[in-house]
């Protein structure tokens, strides 16, 4: 009926391969979905992405209802139509947003007030306004709003703030089933987020909450890559794969550091998305399979070699380390472009990677290697 | 033996089409190249020439030479190799970039003493180590070190720089013929520029002596669209045509308005370059078959229609004002990109169109059709 589905293909311990299908289309997890905040992935052209195979994008709801509107886009025939993307599109609700702005907001149970980081304007946003802005954008799953917390909150405010989200996603629900079309198909689906911070209490009563309330298409894992020690996110991780449902997909959102993807997966993750590899990229920083590389230091001028002599990125395959670095030295736009393609493809590539290291059941010897090779940063930091 | 040759395949009136062979393969002409001044041409990558079927690119010694280094650029392989592009490239000497210099600069005999626009340092270029540069660089074409005087000059300056231009040639090419390859084909070929300013005694004078000095491979016209009136560099290049010998191309430094490309070719030039299409991207502004368009003013801001609807550009065929209004609005590169890309393949595709009118025997109808419509400006400026 919805559209919608979720298939395990293949499992080896906590880790899975699945087929996710949505209205625009499959996603094969696990899954990296570059984050086109504001209806582009900064540097790059929707063609980049399809030639790199990725299936999924997310974007913002905060940003595009500030800029352009999610009204002009709905105007426009919706997210996908507006930005020339026909795969599935996945809206974050800007719950991280809010949360990000720090002094400009003052949460209560109603919802969040906010200045505009745009213009300094007063707004405020509720689970209900939230879902209306998710409805224009019409991306195929939307997210929850949620209340966000830094990554070491204490028992009570975490407490406090999981609770909260509880409770907003039966807002959100509510919202997004009396603005259901009539008579035809929903072709989006929303997510709730599981909040809860450090803390397997917390994660646990949440998962149960959302449990309850609803069976929903997936889940979102939030509050998690916001400050924490990266051991507490893994442990985190393994609870959370036991609270949810196995046959849901599980959304780790904002984390994408190659690690973090890899840590993640095998604890039963199977979506990412995360901001790093472009936002890197046009500092100049590139991943490679032996740790990150900053193109503009001197070392590179005449390096005839690619970024990652073991990518096969468009990137890699056609200039050398001296001729990007030049191109970042001269402030050149393609030099953005390319190493933002590269680092997009490295983790798409990764994902894939460990799609095929799981379905072959080597998971474990391959994410312990590749790991080791990582952290051992032979190249310049 | 020299790997190349210009055959004229197609003549009416003084417009030609030919096909212009280089060691890095053929130019369709009459044929626009976009300017990819530091081995990049702006906001686009070279998989996008290639698919616009950009035959022949344009790069630049002065800024080449300070940036990365010359010797650098030898060093990895030359400019084709460096930059990812295996078609034709033609290298400008850095004579008009001098000029741009203005207070920075002082001419003599010997050569042109200016300081670096980067750092201040004092330069020396002679027609001697211009050539140098060019063949460190390896581009097919590479132009003579000329003298660039303003578009308006007195008939004395005037002479002084366009007799001094062709004793620079004789330099240039003694230059050129001594660094030449021992034992096996020069993959390069020296284009003398033809000066002499708005003056037309000038410039057949120039004409004679270059035509004498040397049985050249082509021929760059310089000093035009350099400030002088348009009417005015029509009808030097009405003289210009005259003079030259015609089974030799021609290449018309630094032009590219549309409208200048229909009123040039019409007049026999055959390859042009500008960085006005992407110049004017990266501003916002777009060529359209009505005139030119301002993406960022508000009346695109719900403009469902594409930049032009007589487009096909990967850009018209994908995304409406509307979006690339929005990415202009929210500094996204994307939008460079989109602009640049569009105002490249809008020069590419009139400079095609000119070529199937000429070989069709419509080109003056056309030309006059094609110029009423583009000045009607129908559209914002």
């Amino acid at each position: 009926m919805s559209g919608f589905s979720f298939t395990i293909q293949s499992e080896l311990g906590a880790a899975r391969t699945g087929l996710f299908t949505t209205p625009h289309g499959q996603v094969e997890t696990p899954a990296f979905m570059p984050v086109g905040t504001l209806a582009t992935v900064k540097a790059l052209d929707p063609e980049d992405l399809t030639a790199m195979g990725a299936q999924m994008i997310l974007a913002n709801a905060y940003h595009l209802h500030l800029r352009p509107g999610d009204e002009l886009i709905r105007e426009m025939g919706g997210l996908h139509r507006f930005m020339s993307w026909d795969k599935p599109i996945i809206t974050d609700s800007g719950g991280f947003q809010v949360f990000s702005l720090e002094t400009l907001r003052k949460v209560s149970e109603e919802g969040v007030e906010f200045q505009s980081h745009l213009d300094g304007s007063r707004r405020f946003f509720t689970p209900e306004s939230v879902i209306g802005i998710e409805r224009n954008l019409g991306g195929d799953i939307i997210m929850q709003f949620d209340h966000v917390i830094p990554g070491q909150s204490d028992q009570v405010p975490s407490r406090d703030a999981s609770e909260r989200s509880v409770r907003w996603a039966a807002r959100c629900l509510a919202a997004f089933t009396s603005s259901a079309p009539h008579g035809e198909t929903d072709r989006q689906a929303l997510f709730p987020v599981l909040q809860g911070g450090v803390h397997v209490d917390l994660r646990q009563e949440a998962g149960r909450a959302l449990i309850e309330m609803h069976d929903w298409t997936g889940y979102g894992i939030g509050g998690l890559s916001v400050g924490e020690e990266k051991m507490a996110m893994y442990e985190i991780l393994d609870v959370v794969n036991q609270s949810l449902p196995r046959d849901r997909p599980r959304y780790l959102m904002g984390v994408g550091f190659p690690e973090d993807i890899i840590e993640a997966i095998c604890r039963g993750v199977d979506l990412f998305d995360c901001v790093a590899p472009t936002r890197m990229g046009r500092n100049g920083a590139a991943f490679t399979s032996v740790g990150r590389l900053n193109i503009k230091r001197a070392e590179f001028r005449n390096d005839p070699l690619p970024l990652d002599e073991n990518c096969d990125c468009s990137a890699c395959t056609r200039f050398s380390r001296a001729y990007i670095r030049h191109l970042f030295v001269s402030e050149e736009i393609l030099g953005l472009r390319l190493l933002s393609l590269h680092n997009v493809h490295f983790l798409l590539s990764l994902a894939r990677a460990a799609r095929r290291e799981i379905a072959g059941g080597t998971l474990d010897a391959w994410s312990r290697d590749w790991l080791s090779r990582y952290h051992s940063k032979a190249l310049s930091q």
